[in-house]
């Protein structure tokens, strides 16, 4: 069997965000990428998490062709396959309808960096996507949320904002890892739950400023971090 | 004893709605249809969840006519009969006072569509009764709530929109199955709560357009349905 | 040791509330009365909820006396104590600082009955007291909570509106029994969050009517209930 | 190895904190000092708190200088230190990112004691910092937080407000041992979701007058305490 490793990890970040309360029933999905055969390990579409075990990930190459699997993959499946052709430091992709991020990205707002709980994850606002066109929804719907993603991140280093909202659907979170791309979509649903109460308690609230967004992502990120045993 | 099977099914779901925190002590009710023989099955009125068994379900024709049980039915019974005798296809019954649907079905508002969690399973709008009168209350109440369901899906395919805001009551939802009605209360509350969220973020949201909903809705339902493992 | 039936019901409804996450470290109190001796049960003040034993329930005369016991009881004894004597047919008191209702409380507002759930439970508004005043709060300030309440009740049946908020400061429940005075603390906090979302979704919401109120509470108290297996 | 037994209270704070919720991942610490020896007692940095044992801890004296220790302590911990030298009766230190907790902080607004919940544990508002300026920033920034909380409580007693909200943050929080302080960080999160909703269902909602505000502070605190089993 292929990518046994990556396969145990993959499963595991699918199980991750299940247990944080970020999924209700089938409504998520993790991958990962081996980016030295260039192919991807991702959930089956529409099983239940309790049953998943390695051997039902199904292997993809980044062009779509399945290498190996005898389930469907994610129907997602070609959103996650842009984002690793386009971000190529990415190691993990993970999909959710996580409720507040879900809020956010139904009222089309990107979230503001309010606070330093943010700042130590995302460094500036998370994106959120314009809405889908005609040509996107008649088309390759899955692989035009990927573009949309992707045309969102033209000026934006994607490793230092891992994730995004799909206008009116919900996030897209990814990290150099599937684990640390489940991880990040634990700590934008919680950004975004923090950034709801905060325009709840202050409609005028403003993002912090730079240098002080700056002093929390790069204590936690790039060469100069502190943070950690590391 | 009849429709053991069906017994157990319902039984499950009346457990699935109280282990997804959507009831409170005995404030639900489930049941489900054998179309054959024009039979339901549905919870007791009044027994505590922890303690109910798959005998204690009482069995009961479409005229309202008890066959099996020694308990009395669900004091809802005449709704869940109403809809069984309206809506052909439908297989089980769920009637809820989570929270969120609740405040909804309270703030006389029905649910727009904001996002794809939405649309994934309700196409359009979760609807709202209009207000019972006089003559609603004073006569045969759970049957005229069951009525003015009813009244709200004249024009709307109910296979379509699987449940409704009984105004300033709750949520009553269905499927084809007994576990699918289960499942369809668990979404609705997950829905109600994305959106009342969403609003409370963007009092202007609007509903998504009819493509992305059709996109969605039909993603998951109907002969064209690519998800999962078909 | 006197009571004993009674202290284990007591105590059962002291964990009751933990349980239920209404409670936080020692924050709340349950007694029950034995109407014949006129002695009440109540938890001691200040004791962990995990540490209480039906032995560490203090038994106490309804002028305050105490009756049995090594523990000082709740130091909100003299409220329950006022609400035993105010009201004959009480026969369990519950104070909690359950989050929803403690909202309420500290909005000087009562709350209103939206819907069916809380007509269920409560026939009519919850009430809420007049702010304390100077001689209330130099004086004996427990038993003039307990007054501020009975006032409140003036013109009040206590057994079809089982609990009020106390202004600024949180609810107290009462019901038949200790146990059922615990299940109104849970349907009351239950109640506040309902009200609460349904005044963010619609801050022009109005109560229900009479005759859907009258409906619901006379479905499940009174002589003419059908609810539950009678 | 030294302050055993600091070292087991200060693991059960961090752990408390855990399972009370306020804490994702590695996002608190708690802390607790020897006030004969001068020696903080800290979390190690970045460690996930299911592997922490009471040997992780590492000991630091009050000028920063490790005593014991194989990891690196805190990243906060220069904050710590400026707490514990400044407020001569503070036994211990939490900091967290609970989530009301940073919405208040995010808002630039203080929390005012809307009720008896709050005024039981914090004698007046819950203050907020000033935000840090470009000197705090570019300079030590951890120290600088910690002189910002000691410039907020110049008039101030931190044994009545045994917290703060670090502006665009999140709060810091104390008492006499680090067992009262990750209690009353439990606490603090409480009361500011208690605010949350009281604003949100009364945004013109005061706060309690100082009469009511001292007998409730004063009957859990002080020589005249009446709380508890004393």
């Amino acid at each position: 069997m292929l990518h046994e490793k990556l396969r145990e990890e993959v499963l595991e970040a699918n199980l991750e965000i299940v247990r944080r309360g970020l999924v209700l029933y089938t409504f998520g999905n993790a991958s990962g990428i081996d980016r030295e055969s260039g192919e991807v390990v991702i959930k089956p579409s529409g099983v239940p998490f309790e049953k998943l075990k390695p051997e039902h990930m199904v292997v993809v190459a980044l062009d779509g062709r399945i290498v190996e699997g005898e389930l469907k993959p994610s129907s997602d499946l070609d959103t996650h396959l842009e984002l690793y052709r386009a971000f190529a430091k990415v190691g993990g992709v993970v999909h959710t309808h996580s409720t507040h991020a879900v809020a956010w990205a139904q009222s089309g707002r990107e979230i503001p960096c309010f606070g330093t709980t943010h700042a130590d994850y995302f460094h500036g606002p998370v994106p959120v996507t314009d809405p889908l066109d005609h040509a996107d929804m008649s088309g390759d719907y899955e692989l035009n949320v990927g573009k949309a993603i992707v045309r969102t991140f033209e000026d934006r280093d994607p490793m230092e904002r891992p994730g995004i909202l799909v206008r009116d659907h919900g996030p897209f979170v990814w990290g150099p890892t599937a684990t640390k791309a489940a991880m990040n979509a634990v700590l934008l649903e919680e950004i975004a739950r923090m950034a709801a109460l905060t325009v709840s308690l202050n409609p005028e609230a403003v993002a912090i400023g730079r240098e002080l967004l700056n002093r929390h992502f790069y204590r936690k990120h790039g060469s100069r971090a502190t943070y950690g045993q590391g």
